[in-house]
């Protein structure tokens, strides 16, 4: 499983964020090919340690690299970086990276 | 579903952070009652947007923020953080909301 975590900072506009986020750009990013799931948090994350600067998480999973590449490289994607960045605040970070599960034990 | 994810910037020391890390505080995180699901990132991740900072990205699952906050106050949590300040480098982030699935859609 590869994932693709995206992380948006703390918007100065929330409602506005927020409304063009789920009603415009989650549609787009729903479009992506080789998507297995997606997933964002339903609150604002609450913070243990550490400043939290992150408003938003997004998870993107994969069955592979592969698959990964080609969602990234899709016209779908394109699209939904286009919208991105007429709305999004800077600062966000997006990292890619094989899930290795501890615990339950996979191979 | 409850994740915390915790973010560790890049070591100084790779090999004696991660020597640490799998060998001494992994095995001491999943002695942590409530834990449903833990997994890290098989290797460091790659940017495809912005800089990323992080070289460890650990995830750990709980069924409800209770569960999640049971865990957080447990004597095995405690013995973790204990451990973890000893060779984890400054600049963690750890933080914790409740995940919605947006594909495939859930309740």
């Amino acid at each position: 499983m590869v994932k693709a975590l995206i992380l948006y900072p703390k918007p100065d506009d929330r409602a506005a964020f927020e409304r063009h986020y789920y009603d415009i750009h989650l549609p787009l990013v729903r479009k992506i090919p080789h998507l297995k799931s997606l997933s964002v948090n339903r609150d604002p994350p609450t913070t243990l340690v550490g400043k939290s600067p992150y408003h938003l998480v997004v998870e993107l999973e994969f069955a592979s690299q592969q698959d990964c590449d080609a969602a990234f490289a899709s016209a779908e994607s394109r699209l939904a970086a286009e919208d991105l960045a007429t709305f999004a605040p800077p600062g966000r970070v997006r990292f890619v990276y094989e899930v290795r599960s501890v615990m339950p034990e996979t191979a």
